[in-house]
């Protein structure tokens, strides 16, 4: 007799009802000595065993505690109780692996999220992270699914790279030189040309410049992989190591990538909807609860089902980083003084606080912000005629500020020139990319959408650690 | 007008026939002043434009040169020549970006795959490239498409970790500490508590510890990730960057896992063959072409569409080790003494020319071996009764070698303390892998796929380098 998913069960419950099942799982609650509630993390739903003829079962009765794996065989039948429609009435019950309620750190009561972040090798067994797991999951298959369907091909961009994208730093190094004990030049310069890949290396930032390759080459590419930052950032917006999405595409300019960027967004989210209903009712409960245990004034205005709503059911205002500078200059926190950061003139860049302004207050809807002050933008973005401000948009969500940083890419040779000398980017080290622009050199944009913060929007989860399996922050890097 | 991309075109080529078109695409060929080939990286296939009235173009024409990025609008017509259905005759050309012949280094002729590995911001604009480019996205869509059919959640395992997984070395070392500059506590030692991380840290060589993690409490996880591994080794088999898939499932025994990997691996093979056929038709040719300039001894039996088909058709042949090591004792080559490494008793490991006799002289039939002796394989597989034998299984593929690796996870607490105790594991460092066989522990099995094998499998490259846009191997990190 084959063994059945939990999922699977209750998927075709009409047409198992009255026969024999037999389902392996661990149990969450075992009450009564005859309730024993079982789940297999194919779904957030439980099934329901009832244990009837206790002398029987005696001695596996004693065995049997949150956690333990078990086997069950039995007749699924219409549910007696509340809560579930069916329920499996046993005829066999086989422990499978104990787990002493002394020791098992996941009794039925609730546990703090910092809790679980401590053991995050139990995290996943809870009903809240179970539901964000299977959520991170279909809104990875959604990104897939919806680049693969517009034609777009998949490029595995390096991890470790001798170039530094962005030209920030903050990257981390990777040798295979011990550490104090690296081989010295004739300078005494630590001498990379013996260290495993011959020269410094890091780990990438982002696969934007090897994506741009990408596109001049098969058109339409995306990179959906790792990503790395060594900010010494301890706060709930930020990981060390952060799952990243780039598309690149030829031929589109600005305009063209807002309109793919928020075809894209809605789309993910909209497949996650559909796909994972009772996982997201389950975290709108989860986020309704959490809120109702803030201070008025930390509240969201929405729930979380009503954000995403919010987000798919709103066209996103496009305005300019100038208008939005204007905007924010009348703007009432502005001139009250309420801003931490206050708007004083034209060139400064937004922080979060303006950004929810204009998407919670003045806007009300994502936001996307176009045509950015070269000078806090980065060295590859398209120079507008007007010399001063470049093709770059951010599109700003509620409540979580920033969602996308993307750009049209200066593709004129001469510009990305100037751009690399007053940015003090090395022409030498970025030969290749200034060859792109070199040999039949086209129009071409891209954006990058940080998917952890995707998930944490889409999950309600306001601090990033909770998102993503195993986190990487600054002092842990622990499992 | 929207510009639409050739595959567009030639998908619908019934409906667009005799309509004007809009085409944004690089020149591959310029023939007679008049006949121009497009690519756009959309398809392996190029549209062919027909220039007339050549005086209005005069000026035009002398920019046009393979690489250089053109727009054509004209009419769609049926080709009057060989080798298209279909062509354009243009009505207007505009040169967006030009190639300057004497520089650009992808002229019509052929390039050698050393040439072009080190121009690797420019292959992928060559056929074989761009067509192992769309192949390896097909393969990793079918991936991704055939777990979340049967129910897995894909989970991101860490990339920078602090354990070893299977406690072999050769990890690249990640930090932020200065070479030679690293702080030292009392004894003289590095003092890792001051690094990034407050320990030392590595490029993780495999997820599976923690996709363990994650089918304890999911049920069904699989991982698609890069790995890493330092190991000094110069070949056309080793890339020191790559990706990797790593299924685990609980309640799977070997049996199980062994009827998963090979319903998964011709899934993905079939779906390419299925989704990639022209790509796969220019890469058999290549392939039949390579083998011609071979001397008859390497050369390969199976052209690439047959070895596919191989692959597909046959019921994967299953062997104990024992079996296996029987067969090659009293197989001619080690009688004739032509292996390199001789046959000469049970426990020796296999090497290459034994798994290839296996398959492609005895069995004739991917072969999946299992119950390796326990002294060659990892402290986590599962012990046999026999006290001497793991649960491990290899699958073994023709030309490549060994596709899959993977086992029964030993779940018994007892058993994996002495397993960890005999390959001198720390307990305390992996603690929390302990704690899921102390808490509701279950049968549960796994493997790993080298992706990158895969597509070199899949495309007929040899070379492992030419299926990963960037390869990172020893010395060499560029790009």
């Amino acid at each position: 007799m084959n063994r059945l998913r939990i999922s699977e069960i209750l998927e075709s419950k009409a047409d198992l009802l009255n026969k024999e099942v037999l389902v392996r799982a661990w149990v969450r609650t075992f009450r009564n000595d005859k309730f024993i509630t079982l789940n297999d993390g194919s779904t957030i739903d439980n099934i329901q065993v009832v244990v009837d003829g206790e002398a029987d079962y005696k001695e596996i009765l004693k065995k049997i505690s949150p956690g333990a794996s078990i086997e069950v065989k039995g007749l699924l039948i219409p549910s007696q109780g509340k809560g579930q429609d069916v329920e499996m009435k046993a005829d066999s019950v086989v422990v499978l692996g104990e787990s002493n309620a002394n020791e098992y750190l996941l009794q039925s009561k609730r546990h703090s999220l910092d809790f679980l972040r401590s053991n995050l090798h139990l995290r996943m067994k809870t009903n809240t992270f179970g539901a964000v797991m299977r959520v991170r999951h279909t809104l990875s298959y959604a990104v897939h699914k919806y680049f693969h369907t517009k034609g777009f091909y998949y490029l595995h961009t390096p991890i470790i790279t001798s170039s530094d994208c962005e030209g920030a730093g903050e990257m981390f190094n990777v040798s295979t030189f011990s550490p104090n004990k690296a081989p010295v030049d004739e300078q005494g310069e630590v001498d990379y040309k013996k260290d495993f890949f011959g020269k410094k290396t890091s780990l990438t930032v982002s696969g934007q410049l090897q994506a741009e390759i990408g596109a001049m080459a098969l058109g339409q590419v995306y990179t959906f992989g790792p990503t790395f930052r060594s900010e010494n950032s301890n706060t709930s917006r930020h990981l060390s190591e952060f799952w990243m999405i780039e598309p690149e595409v030829a031929f589109n300019d600005l305009t063209d990538n807002m309109d793919l960027a928020e075809d894209f967004i809605k789309y993910v989210i909209r497949y996650t909807v559909e796909n994972c209903q009772k996982d997201i009712e389950f975290l709108d409960k989860r986020h309704s609860d959490e809120q109702k245990s803030l201070s008025k004034e930390r509240r969201g205005k929405l729930g979380l089902i009503e954000s995403l709503n919010y987000v798919l059911d709103k066209k996103f205002i496009r305005v300019s980083y100038t208008e939005a500078i204007d905007i924010l200059l009348k703007s009432s926190p502005n001139k009250k003084k309420k801003f931490n950061y206050l708007i004083d003139k034209w060139g400064v860049d937004l922080q979060s606080e303006h950004e929810r302004f204009l998407v919670e207050q003045h806007f009300d809807s994502p936001v996307a912000v176009y045509d950015y002050p070269k000078d806090i933008k980065a060295f590859y973005m398209r120079l507008n005629d007007d010399k001063k401000t470049v093709r770059a948009m951010d599109i700003l969500f509620p409540g979580i500020g920033e969602m996308v940083g993307g750009s049209q890419r200066e593709e004129r040779l001469d510009l990305l020139i100037d751009a690399m000398k007053s940015f003090g980017i090395s022409q030498k080290e970025l030969w290749w990319y200034l060859d792109t622009r070199k040999f039949g050199t086209v129009v071409h944009s891209g954006f990058g959408l940080g998917f952890d913060r995707l998930v944490s929007f889409v999950t309600g989860m306001s601090n990033i650690r909770d998102v993503i399996p195993f986190p990487r922050t600054p002092k842990n890097a622990d499992f």
